[in-house]
């Protein structure tokens, strides 16, 4: 993905206006214009854009720093007359079934909104089908709420992400008991790895969303708080069911564990019981396999039999032992 | 549990009126009236019905989104003229004893109460008692008492499913440490994967009855708030016995884990003891069976019987070390 | 122990007089007195006789269920004109030396002060004690400092049962270096659960005496809040040990696995070193039993004893090995 | 040590008196001068003597108390004209290098200061120098600078006591790694109950000097505030200190687990590679030592050979296999 | 590196004198001067030169001794005209890749800044860059924004520690899985004491630029604060990615332990499997070597024919049996 892309949304109830511009002057018509403006930068991989951008919004270079470092903490800033919010969009590899991280800067000023990705992706499809539905409340109303469909999108992403790793989780479970292998170890510390990525991406959410439903910009106004606050009940959802992740994985653990030393007490009985009830046999037959001159026994008719009866009960009497101990 | 059925209780201290409605508009005389009504509406599939239950009684629609979505966290939302209100429902299922939740959304207004279930359910059938003595207070107060009647229902619910909880972690004590068994891991993990349920469930339900205590809703009269922290303590009371719980739960996991080390321990030892008693004594008759030509000791007269003597110190001794070191 | 017994305390600076009622109804004359009362109720089954004394001491229905219901978590609750503080008296069983709870609930108005017991024990023995004695202060004081005292009688008793708790602890830390057995691990989580139950008593004990020592009541005069909250630095103690008491416990299991593991380890030592050393001579002797018509070496003259050589240097070679590696 | 021994440091800028006092009596000169006064008491088994420096120096009798309760937790108090701190003092036992505790009480008045030791030590040894030097700082300010660098003192020996125990952790280190004995296991044990124990001791004094640093005392000067909170500062470092080896024991004790277990499995690989090598040669022996009248191969005159070449290739051909494994 | 070396730079917007200075008494001229003026001061072991520099800049004893001992906590402290800062810069040694630290003190005055550095290092070669360049921002801003670039440099530096930690654990990883050693126990075992020290160093940063920027200090200009709060985010991600560190040390010890115990299943499963087999086998060949004189099977033709089939239905019986069980 070389090229950075631009699209433009300028919308109010009555029009809306869509288009991909070449260079970023082409932003500065909407910038001026009454009307609200999404500025959609995909790709972060051309500088000299964003910094343009930047010139343009009147950016603030610290900012602009966080928006290329893409290994920013979810965070936001409130300043005079804008906002910015970082956040992580995560997705689910569709061969390997990982969860993986992008980061997703938001810049909403009064009139204009510019959010940046590192790579296409479809989470936001469903706001740009919103907005060009001129029914819709999202028309009439400023950037904050448009901010309010964007994070919410990412946010409602975040569930369906805790869903395939709910499902991968509970494809373990089964195997965990009946056969733990190495390579369910290794999907297990897989496991425990993204929950870890996980977490450290969805904490810090809570704290930006906690932030902007509080109030305290100018930029969002009173009506669009409790939408903010939804957005806010269901990350403390995600946080919940992260957690409860990681203790169900360390509880995997712990009965991996607890399954592998139980399967090896399996094996150590089945080798004792064999070992236990023939070597005290085979000890015996070597007994009557010596070559001494003199050795009465040898010589008796019935010495044979009796010997194998001897055995024979003595076998029984063994695994009768091991059974009643439950050993067999 | 195809349809979603309806069934309204209005009431004062005076008269009571119990009726299943048809259809939503038959709601809205009750809502106009003077009079406390609270509707009881069960199954959640009809979202048509839903939708005119909101337009009929002015709920927002992130609202009635939060009712719908039964993967809701427990939580409270106070607005000017209302209360909203999710908690879960816990049961125990009959057949397996596993610890299942249903979502429970209540809606407080000033003359009204409609409580959401996901499936008919015998929890509030003491309320629905209590409402039909004439000589009862929850007749002569208003929502906000009837709210507490059913907070107190489900929470008093949540000490018998911990009871029953708390008999099967008792249950498997013994078996923990007599015979450890897969079966016993598997159980153990299915407790700890309740307990990680039960604690999501009920922590948040915390801070709910936390803020509705506070007093800062009109809604809530002044001398129903001692009530609500009455169900407040239990709360405290069912989180501090899920933790216990928890602490439990991972004591019989490093029990679990130990003994079957112990037992392993066992199985070994007795494994030892055979091997090195007898290994020794089969290679001492194996030396006495080679067919060498000279080999005088074959010839000797007390050959014999000196091996055998032998022998039998050489076993004895062994089993008398291992004795003394405990293995026997 | 079927039947609630009551005993009333009534006294000033300057009289004393303590009597058992037969009936509630007696203590009646008590109540209207400007002397201090202080009504020990021993005793729960008797549903009927608490309610009598509910209504003539003027108690909260809700203050009295909580008294009945004998699992209530410690809490306070202060009122206009009365506290309501619930906590656990611990004690030891002589017998199994298990920790044991029972619930004590105190009423305090102006001049009354109603302590409620389940069962009849000696820890407030002393209480009586100094009241009995004309020249103490607290025949002087009101009913606030009754409360501390009997508040400090309870938490002084914690520091025994944790001192039994602490030398059964020790106990079993020698126990658990030397010869580690199941029956030590069931004791490890019979203290295990101790040590949860404890912190289930004692932690909202500290709660219950910071909010009591706050002052905020107008029960509890100026002068005798150092008091509180010196039982409450005590309970900080007991919570203290209690938590050290988890730590130490957590420990011991560890080092119990641990233990057991190692001697696992030395176990398997000695099989190994035995087996390696005599199955290769094993072999060795089989190889020259073998009946095979053509094998030159029977047939040698020194055969036998080189062989003998060989097999005690392989023998001795590998018991050096094994004692240079530590396995012997 | 069974005599209570007083010392009294008499002094201001420009002398000062150091003096054994024989009786309680003596003090009281000393108390109404206005010169600074140190009243070192070491030795708490008098009760009478005790009691009558708390009368002479009008100490609250619960203060008393927790002077004689020598298993107090670090805590402050602050009255109207007084201090009262209660510290632990670490010693390292020569002998064996644990980690033992003594109970230090500061009475802090305006012109006096008691100070209250279980047993004579020299903790503080270097403050009594500075006293007497005329030229210090200390000889000019309050007792509450006196109380710091009594404090400053306590403190100060932490760090001793903590870098004693990381050196024995360190020397541990090693033992772990390369020979994991049971001994070791008692001494990683021992570890741990000393670090609970320095935790226990360590951590309520960080709000004891949050509180004194505070300034909320009238007796603690503006200008003394710098230097107790220097003291504060270290006192989070030592509490740092103590996590951290609370973690590293912690680690420790999970690598002795795994390296027990990884000991115990190269024993398991040595038995098995014999035992897998040599038992199916050993059956190959036996077969040819049958006597059966009508066994072919024994009568073949390249029998012998052939069956050693066989066994040859067969021993060979598995120790190759489990070296592959790695099992060699 | 046994001399202090001092260098110092004097500058303001128009020019810039950069000098190494050969004593203290150089440095007042700049200290007098307008321009602001940073002192670098790199080695502590002269420890008159640091009470000189103290005497020189009126810096406070307790603050020239926290600079000495470089066991400091990080911290700051304000005061009316300075600040005091103290780091950790941690660097990765080049040869074994352990994380090693350093301590830096920062005195910040009005037009003075004075750093403490243990070893002479780079990670401030680029502050000087940016210093000697006439154009740069920091040339025009005071010493607040000096500090803020060095606390910068410091930052940034630990996520090159950071990284280069995260590069060796995920060495790690792969070799956990495949073939864990005791050399990967060690490892594991630096690899968690590296993180607790990590976590020690950078824990206490937050607090401090968070005091920073709350903007407290006459020092710190309003134009500075959003510099300062830009590190505190960098300093919060750098605890993020270290508490993650931790817990995937954590998740790769449990790993490593649970595949020990893995690895030891499958050996165990070979030793059980081959001596299961052959045992009775070898047992069977003992029978028939017995000598006995009458033991009819030894004359019959067809004995050794079938018993050679019995002994091979028997040993394939058990691999067939082993092979199902999943041991083969």
């Amino acid at each position: 993905m070389e090229r950075t892309e631009i699209v433009v949304f300028d919308y109010d109830g009555d029009h809306i206006r869509e288009q991909v511009v070449a260079s970023v002057d082409e932003c500065l018509q909407f910038r001026d214009a009454p009307t609200m403006t999404w500025v959609d930068v995909v790709g972060l991989h051309d500088v000299e854009v964003l910094r343009k951008i930047g010139e343009c919004f009147d950016i603030h270079p610290l900012v602009l720093e966080d928006i290329l470092n893409t290994e920013q903490r979810p965070k936001i800033e409130i300043s005079e007359d804008a906002l910015f919010i970082v956040l992580k969009m995560l997705s689910v590899d569709e061969r390997t079934g990982e969860v993986m991280g992008e980061q997703i800067s938001l810049v909403v000023g009064r009139s204009f909104l510019i959010s940046f990705q590192e790579a296409p992706g479809d989470v936001f499809e469903n706001v740009r089908k919103r907005l060009r539905d001129a029914h819709r409340r999202i028309r009439e109303r400023g950037t904050d709420y448009l901010a309010y469909t964007l994070l919410d999108a990412i946010v409602d992403n975040y569930f369906f992400v805790l869903e395939s790793l709910g499902e991968r989780i509970e494809g373990y479970e089964d195997e965990l008991m009946d056969d733990p292998q190495t390579q369910t170890l290794r999907e297990l510390y897989k496991l425990k790895r993204e929950a870890i990525f996980l977490r450290k991406s969805v904490w810090p959410v809570r704290e930006v969303l906690s932030v902007l439903g509080r109030g305290d910009s100018k930029i969002v106004e009173e009506g669009t708080l409790p939408y903010v606050r939804d957005v806010y009940d269901h990350t403390i959802q995600v946080i919940d069911t992260v957690e409860s992740f990681r203790d169900l994985i360390a509880g995997m653990h712990d009965t991996y564990l607890s399954n592998v030393s139980n399967k090896m007490n399996e094996v150590m009985k089945v080798l004792t019981v064999f070992a236990s009830i023939f070597i005290p046999l085979t000890f015996l037959t070597g007994l009557y396999g010596m070559n001494f001159d003199y050795m009465p026994e040898l010589h008796w008719h019935w010495s044979y039999p009796v010997l194998l009866v001897t055995m024979l009960v003595v076998g029984v009497g063994m695994a009768v032992h091991f059974y009643k101990r439950g050993w067999l």
